[in-house]
């Protein structure tokens, strides 16, 4: 199989990048924690001046300063220090595009442990960490809908514009509503629209602030429980199925797509935002490689292809679903017509 | 700044995937730990023959093997995996040239709790975990010894044939000989060599052992302890001080320097063996990025450039230190004169 001159070359530095990639974790987050890229902002552009902006040492600020510009995120020149544009753009905190707070969900103690316990998690086939991440009223859900808000906001625009190109929605169900930011772009929009709020009760009080905050707080609903055991009501022309389905297995999302299915109005619809990969299961390659976080974190969760959710949609009484072209980033917008 | 092209173009993909990075290492040690690539090697290139073989779940396998096809460490055809080149040399645990067990220090506990607490070391400039790595007898430099060895043969064949070119060395001190690979390579190569071998007790008990296994054991002389307060005796042709003195800091490293210059007879050599960056302190980055290990995991270590290592040999005594052009792969060898 190996070639003499493939072994000759061949040097196992990709294994030991991959094993010491935690690393870069770590120090992205350090970064992100004593805000090293808003100090270079602010002009702070040598040791000695970051350090004294970030209460850090000197030595501790030079050696992540020179880790962070090994990996791209900033760039050095003898002793200056300055903002690769991604950086400077996400990780100011005085940008308006910030994502910083990301980490206080991504790398929430329990979702690291569910991930530190890999290895039972391949052996078993799902989480050994008892429901995962998805026992009620976790807090890490608080977290996801505070930090995870900023990240939310222009596909929430994005989704809110695409779908109102087949008519406007009055009564909207946003199901995982988390920090609400896709339901409140519909409300933005639409000052006719309603939106009823289902999440846990603790998830909620973010929602409600940030419908608030975005003037819609008086047509904001709350339906406060687990989507599966909660009373949705009915006479919904929008459903909203944002980042939920992933958690569970396809008998659990035809379950609660038909509940959804049920709720909506005779020419409703039902916008499902979720990782989708290629039928290989390995492009795109982020939303492929989710699929470990649920082998880590749920029982049987999983990124479904199109053809599995489409399967499932069908199976919960739904006519049809259209992929949509709209570019969201990491995830795909999925349209289910009642 | 930033250009409104730019500003359109630029996503904050490489924050999360630098956030999550942590989960390629997770990949990884499941990967060796249920002997994946092994198990692909021997013929198994489905779920489910490798899932039997590696008694794991199907659904498990799958996605752990979707996962490192992303990374690149498998190849997925239909539903057929293969090892990529690198992965078939170094992880089937029945090549030659394995390194699978690395994880055992690499991701010793231990290590990857320094670097958890990496903003606190930032803050402090050293490790806030006590005495880091370097407490007396610490069990984790026997997981050095043992996972790191097969590393570090060819290296230290390397080494030993380039030091040949200046004459043979009859009595050796192997400061911190942790495996005992570079006075092995020595003694093999010359029968009249005598190796003395400095380290901790228990990690002795794994460098005789190789002596043994290699036919050298009776040439093997062990001076168990502190490399600062054992008496290593005189008269050594040759000094080993492999993979040592990053751990300490410019002043500590120049004591233990000038103990060694006092060990060698008149004419004699110290290898030194070490990440070497270059003066930007962000090349290579193997070598620089070792910096953050050693502020997460000691009170002062670093990766020092040659000018400091120089420096600090000078100030033990040495007449004259020279950067050897062999290729060592991550580490480089420079030899100090007496």
């Amino acid at each position: 199989m190996i070639t003499p001159a493939e072994r000759q070359s061949t040097t196992p530095e990709r294994f030991f990048n991959a094993i010491n990639s935690y690393q870069l974790t770590e120090a992205i987050k350090s970064a992100v924690e004593l805000d090293v890229f808003t100090a270079v902002t602010e002009g702070n552009e040598t040791t000695a001046t970051i350090a004294r902006r970030c209460q850090a040492s000197e030595r501790g600020i030079r050696i992540l300063c020179d880790f962070l510009t090994i990996h791209g995120f900033l760039t050095k020149q003898a002793t200056i220090y300055s903002l690769a544009p991604d950086s400077a753009l996400f990780l100011d905190r005085n940008s308006p595009a910030y994502v910083g707070s990301a980490i206080e969900f991504l790398l929430t103690p329990r979702l690291r442990e569910c991930h530190a316990h890999l290895t039972e998690a391949v052996r078993q086939g799902g989480t050994v960490l008892g429901e995962g991440m998805l026992h009620p009223e976790n807090p890490d859900w608080v977290k996801y809908a505070r930090g995870m808000m900023p990240m939310a906001r222009r596909p929430a625009e994005i989704i809110a514009d695409e779908l109102r190109k087949d008519g406007e929605a009055r009564k909207v169900l946003d199901v995982a509503a988390s920090h609400g930011m896709f339901g409140i772009a519909v409300a933005t929009r639409n000052p006719a629209a309603h939106i009823y709020a289902s999440d846990w009760g603790n998830v909620l009080e973010v929602a409600q602030k940030n419908a608030d905050a975005m003037g819609v707080g008086d047509r904001y609903h709350l339906i406060p429980g687990s989507a599966f055991e909660t009373d949705f009501g009915n006479g919904y022309d929008l459903a909203l199925v944002t980042n939920l389905l992933h958690a569970f297995d396809p008998p659990t999302c035809t379950k609660l797509m038909h509940k959804v299915h049920v709720a909506l109005s005779p020419g409703g619809r039902a916008a499902i935002v979720e990782y989708v990969p290629n039928p290989d299961r390995v492009s795109p390659p982020v939303a492929a490689a989710f699929s470990l976080t649920m082998l880590a974190a749920t029982d049987s969760g999983d990124a479904y292809t199109f053809a599995e959710r489409d399967s499932m949609s069908n199976a919960a009484g739904f006519a049809r679903v259209e992929l949509s072209p709209a570019d969201l980033g990491r995830n795909r917008l999925l349209i289910a017509y009642r």
